[in-house]
């Protein structure tokens, strides 16, 4: 299988080149410190996954590994000062986050203790609760399960089955799950480490259903490790990754617990069963409740980039190495990344993973604003909530496509486990539908986008509403029918405006993708506009056709909050060469999502043919230009050959190609080079013609 | 998080259903009877993959059930009636496909074994070869190893380093490792099992290099498992998947073979030392080697699509019975497969796989026509190579695409490596790039596909030739300026034309398809003309130039091909209710393809805006429409339980769902159910009002 290809030119412009360390700095970020320190620990062999473990050691491994965490002090940050904690609850999901190069797992099961079992506890519990349960969550003598999502319900939290149910005759609330569809699953730590577990149930008293609420139940005799009277437990067994960690199902068959163990931060139950809140409406309250889950998707937002970093390191590394076919030259093959389609494969998964790096930076930001008390209005944790939703859906599929293009570019050796790829995704694959399934939240995000839509109509006074929905429908008008799309092809012919060459510009690639999310919000919300005037059973109807454009609209949302983020920090680049050289990859992440949504802009009338033909070799040209800078640009992710453990990526295939070019050169200049039969042929032939 | 979705109507049209058990048997197709078998075999528990297994006892079980295999007599049919085969190539390659659903390991080291190592004596040898070696080889008690990928070379095969230099004097073949890169990579059977192997070399004699040879080399002694003087070996370890197969390297130190272990048919070395092939060009005699390959490709495309069938058949019929959110009802939710995104999800993917089960039904046809000697000319064999490599490429792709959608489909539950997706994905993923990387695979195919182009103008005279390329011209033109797309505008607004409906029309959908690839084609064709007559590293950056392109174009073609086998197949179908679902699958594949590439079919002026406006709701209401038929489509697959394997397509979640309802309705009935507090504001609100 031979084939013609041969290198493009690799000239770099003389004014663009990347200060890897100053562009480091930057994507370290607000919370520096913390992301090396956490790093310097993500580096000890002893936290770092060892291939084809079997569950039942591995899932022992990372217990052990998590005490090594609590020693080395990397995980207590969130926590209150009085309890040893920082307070600091940025820094926490920073330092967290970079744990998923040691091991997904590890991170994972860490994020089960103290990010979801110890944060349920800290943020809806009373400072009793943190007194009495926290040190011991915290130095990890109380491993504990996160008991909320059931086997009938995932993402769909307010419908769960199992009750707690209070008895003002003893003071306690009877847990219970009261058929299958109940059974608490896929929970870590509660197939082998848990003795506890806040276990979300609908609180029941005097007759009447409060809705979800928290409650610490005691799971295990921590002596014997036997399930208390009432729990039963089944072990999940193996997964698809993350088998370092011990997921179980649970139920509970009348289990009492003391009406004390409700935590109480925003529901309460008296002596005598009667029930108080400090938040009325039920729904706010579970809306109040969840909101500490924002964590999660947060963190794993960030360790999804991580993620992304480490394989892009590790395939461009190689790429810049491996050789392979040649058609230009007989005795010199060309470099992997020098091939178009290479580039096409892996020089824009790097401009996203830059976006997503950026984006996650102002989401760990808000997060902190919000948690630390800074900024915590209602209104900041309904953007906090959106942000985090939308960020991790795109994100975390992200990934899982980053993983499998690198994996897919490195060939044979990319489908071995040390190379990282494989394990990565295995891992990590999990990330795309837990803590929310991306489909589920970029549908709270479309919620939240037509939310908007319609409050913007609402609070305009007559005048300008009517003005707006004139200049709606005009707008609609024109572009429905294309014939703004035949003007611009109109004015574009002979104009300079007529090549992609002018999408370059950032208020161009501005404009293109915020009408394009805003255009799509509209259309939904038009369509909307009936349903809700509908009986229930008609508008849900309408709102199920419209569902996958309701989606498509979350995403490109979360595509412009990228694009956003990436800009903004281009701002806060010094380099002039550097800056370059990241805007021309900010341009690439812009009109790669102005090519992947072309039909859209074409349909709708917002690029004409002529400049969308133009589009595609531009970005080849723009490919062409980063490719001298590519390795740079994963250098400066700033991991060391601790955290990539990749043999690929160590220089070992420069070595081989090396001694391999050597050899045939040194073959080559000596007389025992064999004649290749070919060229004998070829000899012969002009003999005859002679 | 609650939302806001509800069913759409599942009522089917009257007219349409499917016959089950017609559409198994048209699925079947010409080696009905074998995969009967072989699917009969795949059942045996003994056969199965057990998860969680460590790679050196999963290696083991899998050597083991090779065995079992050759005990059933179930993978000896490609080898001659002699030696106790039946000469059934197509028979052969659809038993061997169907074993992917018992454990993918066991498939491909069985691949390893008989399709490769045995094949290569096979089709390689002579008959004295055949004679020695085959009947160890087809009993297993000669394993081995298929050598001809190096570490310095994936997909070049003909850039090998290995050699096998001649030595009259003894009459041996000596072959040599030079360097690190040509050692032996990722050989089944090399790590632990293999006592021999088929290796490719550079054959040198007489100073000349006559190019890539096969050679029999024994490996170990095989009552000690040593490796015998001069071989050294490594195990590749863990994979990202298949880790019942022991892959590993072998380097070759002076290893001296007798001059009669050169596999001799097409190419061999005389006494003294003198060479002489039956095939004159060194190019078309490698290439002619390298047919035989051919087998391990087309045996990849039906594992890829009977893998696609079981996850398809796992994620349909849980999406039938999981229930999730409603808005429409408190008290009934939603199945899965009635939200609009849901069938977005897995509709396409049915579609797609349908469509890529009746190309591979052509495809083995057609290996079987050359393989078995009744059309077995060279064009035939050049077509066999082509249809193998584009179908090889989209399929397995469509394979792991499917596996991933269904896994996050079926949500946490899809992540239990017990409901097979993340298993099978974890194993089919090196498919990829195995057996020729697909990205080099579409390079071959675009390669074939420019050949024809010029070929046709080659052979058409000077008028018909003028006129072509006149008719091209001014069709480039047309399009290229986008004149034909606004003349298609003018003429659809008000006609009957303007919406998608149009596209239901199969002309309509296979020349818009069609010309895809034509124009596509010609594009390239267009700018490589320029390259040909240029200086080599030139031309091969114009290349580069285009390589992405080209890509494209061979995907374009892979996926006419399918359409094409689709409504080829929609012919076979007497039963009229099933022919209209299936023909509804078939446009809801080709409207998809049209959709996906829609962008290119409104820059080149294919669509009009509006029409293309229309589309993805047209796509949306045959998604609807296929809703109803959707369980019956898996069923056609006729895998049993035995082959599922899946506990959530056991009806176990059905059996969950009843046992959730029938609680809550009993709970409704009885006096005993709690007031909901919502329902309890509402109250109080109401009253004070009156």
């Amino acid at each position: 299988m031979t084939n013609t290809m041969t290198p493009v030119s690799s000239v770099a412009g003389s004014d663009a080149g990347v200060d890897t360390a100053q562009l480091g700095e930057l994507l370290l970020g607000r919370w520096a410190e913390v992301r090396l320190a956490a790093r310097k620990l993500a580096g000890r062999p002893e936290l770092h996954k060892v291939e084809g473990l079997g569950h039942v050691e591995h899932r022992e491994r990372v217990l052990q590994q998590l005490g090594i965490l609590v020693e080395a002090n990397g995980v207590h940050r969130a926590f209150p000062e009085r309890l040893g904690g920082t307070n600091d609850h940025g820094g926490n999901v920073a330092g967290f986050e970079e744990l998923v190069i040691a091991d997904p797992s590890l991170q994972i099961k860490g994020g089960v203790q103290w990010g979801l079992f110890g944060s349920a506890v800290l943020h809806l519990g009373n400072e009793e609760h943190q007194d009495k349960w926290l040190p011991g969550i915290m130095d990890l003598s109380i491993p504990g399960a996160f008991a909320m999502t059931e086997i009938g319900h995932g993402s769909d939290v307010a419908s769960i089955g199992t009750t707690a149910t209070y008895d003002a005759e003893t003071q306690e609330f009877v847990i219970n799950t009261p058929f299958r569809a109940a059974w608490k699953e896929f929970l870590g730590n509660a197939a082998v480490h848990g003795v506890a577990a806040v276990v979300f149930a609908q609180l029941i008293t005097k007759g009447v259903n409060h809705g979800v609420h928290a409650f610490y139940v005691d799971l295990r005799n921590p002596e014997t490790m036997e399930f208390l009277p009432g729990i039963e437990g089944l072990d999940d067994g193996i997964k698809g990754g993350l088998n370092g960690i011990d997921n179980g199902r649970l139920a509970f068959h009348n289990v009492r617990i003391p009406r004390t163990n409700l935590l109480n931060r925003y529901g309460d139950v008296a002596v005598d069963g009667s029930y108080s809140s400090p938040i009325a409406s039920p729904g706010r309250r579970f809306f109040t409740m969840l909101g500490t889950l924002v964590q999660g998707r947060v963190s794993l937002n960030g360790a999804a980039v991580a993620a992304s970093k480490v394989a892009l390191k590790i395939a461009i590394q190689y790429a810049t190495e491996r050789r392979q076919f040649n058609a230009a030259s007989d005795t010199e093959e060309v470099v992997l990344l020098d091939y178009q389609r290479h580039q096409r494969r892996l020089l824009p998964l790097l401009a996203t993973t830059y976006a997503a790096a950026f984006a996650h930076e102002e989401l760990l930001v808000k997060f902190d604003d919000v948690f630390s008390g800074a900024h915590d209005t209602d209104e900041d944790r309904q953007d906090l909530e959106t942000l985090a939703a939308a960020l991790k859906s795109v994100t975390t599929w992200h990934a899982l496509d980053t993983l499998q293009e690198c994996r897919e570019a490195c060939g044979g050796a990319g489908f071995m486990v040390g190379n990282r790829f494989t394990s990565l995704r295995a891992d990590l694959d999990i990330y795309a539908t837990f803590e929310g399934d991306n489909t589920v939240l970029l549908q709270l995000v479309a919620k939240r986008l037509l939310a908007d839509y319609s409050k913007e109509l609402r609070n305009l006074d007559f005048g300008v509403l009517a003005r707006f929905v004139a200049g709606q429908a005009a707008d609609l008008t024109l572009n429905k029918t294309g014939l703004r799309q035949v003007a611009q092809f109109v004015t574009d012919t002979g104009s300079a405006q007529k090549s992609a060459r002018a999408l370059k510009d950032e208020d161009t690639q501005r404009q293109m993708l915020t009408e394009r999310v805003q255009t799509m919000v509209a259309d939904v919300a038009g369509a909307l506009k009936e349903a809700a005037k509908m009986p229930k059973d008609k508008g849900a109807a309408i709102f199920n056709d419209n569902q996958n454009d309701l989606i498509e609209a979350a995403r490109a949302h979360a595509e412009l909050l990228q694009w956003e983020a990436f800009t903004a920090a281009l701002g806060r680049v010094d380099d002039a060469g550097t800056k370059r050289v990241l805007t021309r990859l900010r341009d690439l992440f812009g009109l790669g999502l102005i090519e992947k949504h072309l039909d859209w802009y074409l349909m709708n009338g917002r690029i004409s043919m002529q400049r969308a033909r133009t589009l595609s070799p531009y970005i080849n040209r723009v490919l062409a230009k980063l490719r001298p800078h590519a390795l740079d640009l994963v250098d400066a992710f700033g991991y060391g050959p601790e955290h990539l453990r990749a043999p690929i990526a160590s220089g070992i295939e420069r070595e081989r190609q090396d001694e391999a070019r050597e050899y045939y050169r040194a073959l080559r200049a000596s007389s025992d080079a064999p004649v290749d039969e070919k060229v004998l042929i070829a000899q012969a032939k002009a003999a005859s013609k002679k």
